[in-house]
């Protein structure tokens, strides 16, 4: 009755999702961890007690004992390992993005369309977030009214080296994409791209600022700024006709010392969004188990793809630009 | 491999205990519950997918099935319960307070030395609450010096019809009692209740507050206020030679709405703990299979019985109370 | 020794002014208060203690034993009264604008290059808030490297009936004009208005966000909504290099109360700045006692017309709007 | 028609008072600073523009010109400089303690009973604090019901080197003294003081937590650390049947930095307290010119002397010691 795991890619996050499937969630058992670098597999393995190391990421998803896949393998792989397990019928929990382009994305609607099911979740987390589901919940109780717009800042320690900005978009911003579509239950209808003055300790053009439109109307901005020093912070606020919601990391310990009052920021968005990786990892197991599909679709990943196009092409011409409507198969 | 588990008691924290160990903990399965009332015992089986109600508490305990015994019972049966589990060798998480006196707790102390090995596990969740793990890991590494006093607050939105001043101290305060002395690393010496101006609203004398010195010098303070209407907080701070540590609810959103800025209250202590129960009940699964014990032992409920005996003692003569010290088996 | 002061306007910001000069200020004294509505200056000098009221604003600015004049009337009639006390050689504090345009406000520019001297303070008060005041200092520390970006929030109860989209840029957003130069010592060189979603509690297309650069390459958003509803709340955040910034209301009463903490919010600027007004004006008193003008300059004013000009023509055009630079005289 | 005020003491609370009645109070001006340290009087008259420095107090307190007393010089000599004032028919404001012990500032008292009239103000500021003025309100509305219990934080960087464990009570806590009964409305009728674990870095035993009975049964805890060391740090709780008020310093800007979310603690009580002395003395020299007395009086002066005392009592005793009650005079 438990569900065997096998996960491909040990990097951070795969290593994360590891020791998540395997010790913080019920129903299920990691069976194997595959990655390119087999060290690394192997020390993912061993500290979370799964059973196997496979090298090809193929035969994990064609192993017998595997019942689901977790991708956390590097972003232009993602696309190719969920159609492997479509083609399987394996459910499939894909780290964000699902594909670098919105042309790449589209390839896997177009094999769960074929397929006639849907099989993919797509790991945009925040939506298991408390914060945001509290945020979420506040908004269609319409307690305060409309959402009228919503301001969000997104920063990080600092950049890894092959950053760059449209990285920023395609990478970071688009966590800011889907949540947008989440919490407002509209889509984005268009992108402008800003650039502050630039952090001398950036190595490229760091911070921006991106304005979105919606299809309700709403402007959502949003700060990136990738190498904050300061540490990790994810927050925002959604203004609506009577009242505002403001969501952000839950504080509790407060440190009162050498002349200041004090709570602690996370370098990286492990501890902010722990809560938000084990909900949905739980939750795509209960999904699996239930047949009812639980978080963000496929289809979301590729809009959300659909949406980083654009905001790459505004960084480019520096001005607003339409971003492309699909219309949404009955799949989904 | 998974350990099954049997649950005694299906009120409020039987039922919630339920729903951990069948959807939020990994290695284990629920087996059987276990009620007086049957209705009860069916419904929590029901919702959380237990395989099993059984009706006679032994049964379950015998059960070869269940390999572990979550008891959440009334107060005055968990010793008789706790004792039969270690006579069947069955590993036990104990709801607190372990018994309501010391004498009925020191039973259990002796069934363990008669095993000559640990079985039972304390409920006292609050040493898993990341709030606390956080303050306590900053008094160890005396950053700030040494710890001199500690605040408590510890306040219910209303208390049961059957709960008098002396329920406010074995049941409620015996938390801040077994966490000082988790926090401080020391033993409570000495206590002093306090009443305050009698809220017209309590059906007993509340709010109390009650002083502890330590073994080592410090004073915990607990303001106990079981008829606070408002909601369940429980916070306080640590004072240290050099800065303090002040530890509370997690918040996150924030409403602006009609003149004010808000942060929501919990109405009792389940969303306000619910991390550390989901963390205890694991960490008891994960020392059941790593064969390490983990979080507060019987002996720490015992203690526990011995402070709160002493509190009890301090109601009714009004003065300060010395606290009987134990002299701990090698065993603990 | 005392100045005698004399206030044109007993409005809502006229009558505060005089509470203010005749109640809380050293070195001056409330001569006379004017308004065209008579029975509206008379409980003004009666509510401050004022010794009289005159009808005619001129013959207020002539009066002998006034020494210095607060202008509080309507903003059309700013320039000219202005105008009228730099040619009687009489310090000014004028409350903004200086002008609803910027070719109005040139007027007083010319009237104190004519006299080659400056009368005129203009009353842009957050200067003098201490949360601008302490962050302004933390930016010119360069403690956390080169500022780079600014978050503004300005929200209102209620708009009056007669504002609208241009009010809100020309009366509301003119403060976060001025105190985005003062903050970060830059010039604003362009300006970009979108609108959000319209609340439908508002009689105008409101809330609004704007987005300036400055000539360092800085970006200030700022919102604008005149109809929050839940009350009156100005903040916002500077980003620099290795840290930022948050200012925003003097917080201190915390309510717990319906499930609920609780901080209160201003319904409207008075408590939200009443530091800043009361220093303000003793500033004002100071500056005309030792010669050395303190707070904004007219050019400041004038500056800040230039930009709202521009914004006004956003609102219009929906694109970036360049804003005209402006030689500043040696005067200022 | 100004009032012209003569200063007794020009330590840091006389050139404290002496800045603020010279730059921030209105219908009043300073004439002349007194101390036996002449040096530290020219300084001080210097600074705050005083005309004039006057060696002996009772020349001071005789000076025509003067016409209003600030005495703010070492403690032991408050009781006969108010008694001075009192005879020469001029008004006090006379910083605290009104005496070191009850049996002195009965004296003052008396001397008021004499002259058959008010002369003196007593300078606990803290009852001009806007966060303990609408705490204050808010008990007085009853919107959570009773008061039932206070918990207070009183800390400072570091005590002066000839303080004591007495002098904690009489010099510190006698603050917390007057704002109960300020803010209860009620008297305290008994102490105890507790000794928390000894700071290893105090020169006498510190911190202290001192618990009062009110004469309506409330409960007022005060943790009394002179040596914190992290900051001056003054606030606490209201626990009400209904709901808590929480008051604290006023917070507003907020750092994010090196991992952490800080606001900044003030070093002393002149950035904690410093717009309660600047209304206190407005509503002092408010109230010379009305006639209409204002603030605490000799008696509320008194008053606390008589509870400092017990506690000093209760220092040596380790118990609970009652407060003489003391039969308040009509004039008062």
């Amino acid at each position: 009755m438990s569900i065997g795991v096998g996960i491909i890619g040990a990097g951070i996050m795969g290593a994360d999702h590891a020791r998540i499937i395997a010790g913080q969630v019920a129903g299920a058992h990691l069976v194997a961890v595959c990655d390119a670098d087999m060290g690394r597999a192997e020390a993912a393995a061993r500290e979370s007690g799964a059973r196997r190391v496979i090298a090809d990421p193929m035969a994990l998803i064609a192993d017998p004992e595997i019942g689901a896949v977790l991708i956390a393998s590097p972003d232009a792989t993602h696309a190719d390992y969920a159609i492997a397990c479509i083609k399987a019928a394996k459910p499939v929990l894909c780290e964000k993005p699902l594909a670098p382009t919105a042309a790449e994305g589209l390839r896997v609607i177009e094999a769960e369309l074929t397929a006639g099911r849907r099989f993919v979740q797509l790991g945009f987390m925040r939506r298991f977030d408390p914060g945001y589901t509290e945020t979420r919940a506040l908004i269609d109780s319409r307690r305060f009214g409309a959402a009228l717009a919503v301001h969000c800042v997104h920063r990080n320690l600092s950049a890894p080296p092959h950053f760059n900005e449209a990285a920023a978009i395609v990478n970071s911003c688009v966590h800011e994409v889907d949540i947008s579509r989440f919490l407002l239950s509209a889509e984005l209808v268009s992108v402008q791209v800003f650039r502050a003055r630039r952090s001398s300790l950036a190595h490229f053009h760091d911070p921006l600022l991106a304005v979105f439109e919606t299809s309700d109307g709403q402007l959502v901005d949003v700060e990136l700024f990738l190498n904050a020093q300061y540490g990790y912070e994810v927050r925002g606020e959604v203004v609506c006709e009577t009242g505002t919601i403001a969501f952000g990391p839950a504080l509790s310990t407060e440190i009162r010392h050498a002349g200041v009052t004090a709570t602690g920021i996370a370098a990286d968005w492990r501890p902010r969004f722990a809560a938000a990786y084990r909900i949905q990892n739980q939750a795509w197991i209960d999904s699996i188990r239930s047949g009812k599909p639980a978080g963000a679709s496929a289809w979301d990943g590729f809009i959300a793809t659909t949406v980083t196009d654009a905001g790459v092409k505004s960084l480019g011409s520096g001005a607003s630009e339409r971003i492309t409507r699909e219309k949404k198969p009955s799949l989904y």
